[in-house]
């Protein structure tokens, strides 16, 4: 990974080299504009993956293409892996003060900024993609994004999803709660709080490290996302068991977050290019993994002899009841995180009530 | 529903009295043109819904504002209600001959002109709204689409999705296979086709007449939607129980459809802003059926005193039998059918199987 990054830095050096000016002024077959017949956008792109990273890397590339294609090449978008213009964890910070114009990333890394940011990719036993993505866009969940984003000078868009991710890579097994004590696993965010509830000890890595970690036994388990990413990743060379279902993340949603200022710059017709550019990735990225984890996930099992583990019920319980009160506890913190807990909250009941019938009752009527 | 019709109808004579031409070139201030920077594209766009349906017919208008707004005005849709230019089930016909240069719909009302559009909306037992968008973008659906609609000068694209529906309207109770035999349901295609294998007599009306059928006692049960539409088509007023779940339609996709001939008209932005939108409202439609079916379904529970039932255990799986049988009979009776029942066959069981461990533990695992 580490060697990627700088075979990537170094194409990226001669791109620039021989790079366009940002904000150019020249006329090109298919180009357009508002006010300005001839005038070009040269964005900067920041995101916290590898470059091209399957799923969450190739998503803002994706963006990038149907921007190109949609404005006719009058908003280029040029976009960064982790490290090659900011730090993956930084491009919050890069993004508000306009070293780059847009960013991709999950807003649950941004709890330091503002503890709400972590409602708003997925939360513990919340809800799954198709569900968060309904409170998003007409449940009140997007207005609440933008009011908690908007002192930072970001506008935030949903920006992909992965789905209910797998509940992770572990080297010892779990028959009990008591084997979750002691445990020392990779699981950031609200995950990682509930896990110490448990007993357990969540360590904080990026994603390059997971691999080295589990194999020296610096920890004894890691979660990632799901057969895609971790096939990729290899983990099954450094952990026996694969253990699901993903109670932590079960649909997070990644973000765009665009710089207010330089969005209002563009006319119209790009403001809307972008909005519904973004829409469009967040579908896309959802129905790539829903089509391709499980051909991982097969050649993981059949090729690589990885075992499949399901969370023992009671341990699943408990982890349920401490996730509400992880989450309960996070929303006493301020009056933003209330607000926006209240409103994901009461989202939550209707939506399960109404997905008990309908979704639920169908995946388990086909499968029985 | 026909009072509203013909309301719409007037409106329509008047913005057609004081209309635009089509293909006209005027300059407008943020209109660009890739050929030529003034060329403005008025298209039509018939649907099978009634104007401004809740849902079905919002996510046609939603795409035409889409497109306006991203291609600053130089391509105009005007969206026109079943009816309106022609009948609902004539709108693969008139999109295909080029009176008008799109339609919205669902491909399973073609099965006269090919019976493998069947796969296309959902199946009996099929696949939920992520399932089927993964299938259709990523697992080889779409290329089998485009190939299929290809020899009607057609291209289409996924239009939104109702997420798994309801089971339907009764006025009496299901509680055994017994009471489906001679059971007058409306029910359309191939749950019609399943419905009649266990018995029972379906019926194809048209949505606008379900209310008068349901309250003569005509039929004796109706599937439409889902609560947020159903609530609106009133149909409580005739009906005494509310089935659950959808095994019928388990994620109805629409479709959005192209001429073809129209399509090569326009320059690549505006084919690349007319692809994306159409991708944006697949998932925006969805979006609102999740965030809003439960409060109608409050609604008709809580102030209307319907009687919400499940389905029993045996009927479903009695179903869920005949079903399969149904599927693999339309297969065998073409080639293409044959070839998009294997892909849809194959992606099904994989998914199925990376879903038993991820959404659907899940859900089970949060319900518990």
């Amino acid at each position: 990974m580490k060697l990627k990054l700088l075979a990537g830095l170094a194409i990226l050096t001669l791109l620039t080299a021989c790079g366009e000016k940002a904000g150019s002024t020249h006329a090109t077959q298919g180009q357009a504009a508002s006010q300005d017949p001839v005038k070009t956008y040269n964005w900067k792109l920041v995101t916290s993956w590898p470059k091209n990273f399957p799923g969450l890397g190739t998503g803002p590339e994706k963006f990038a293409k149907l921007v190109d294609e949609m404005s006719a090449g009058r908003l280029k978008v040029k976009v960064y892996g982790a490290g090659q213009l900011v730090p993956a964890l930084e491009v919050f910070d890069a993004v508000s003060r306009g070293t780059a114009q847009m960013g991709h990333s999950g807003a649950y890394y941004w709890k330091g900024k503002t503890p709400a940011a972590q409602f708003f990719t997925s939360v513990p036993f919340g809800l799954n993609a198709q569900e968060m993505h309904g409170w998003i866009h007409y449940g009140g969940g997007m207005e609440l994004w933008q009011e908690l984003y908007a002192p930072f000078n970001l506008i935030p868009l949903a920006g992909g999803n992965t789905g209910v991710q797998m509940g992770g890579w572990f080297n010892k097994e779990i028959n009990s709660l008591e084997d979750l004590k002691g445990l020392k696993m990779r699981i950031p965010g609200l995950g990682g709080e509930v896990l110490e509830r448990a007993g357990g000890t969540p360590v904080t890595l990026p994603g390059a490290e997971l691999f080295t970690a589990l194999q020296t036994g610096a920890i004894d388990a890691t979660e990632w996302v799901g057969p895609y990413n971790d096939l990729a990743f290899g983990l099954y060379k450094a952990a026996k068991y694969y253990y699901y279902p993903g109670w932590h993340e079960p649909g997070s949603m990644l973000e765009f977050m665009v710089n207010k200022t330089a969005f209002a710059t563009l006319p119209a017709d790009l403001q809307a290019i972008v909005r519904t550019a973004s829409r469009a990735v967040n579908q896309d990225m959802l129905d790539e993994y829903t089509a391709r984890n499980n051909h991982a996930l097969i050649e993981l099992v059949e090729k690589h002899s990885v075992q499949l583990r399901a969370y023992p019920q009671d341990v699943l319980l408990k982890l349920r009841d401490l996730s509400a009160e992880v989450l309960a506890d996070v929303a006493s913190e301020d009056p933003m995180s209330q607000k926006v807990y209240a409103s994901f909250k009461a989202y939550k009941e209707n939506v399960m009530a109404y997905h008990s019938l309908t979704e639920q009752a169908f995946l388990n009527a086909r499968s029985r």
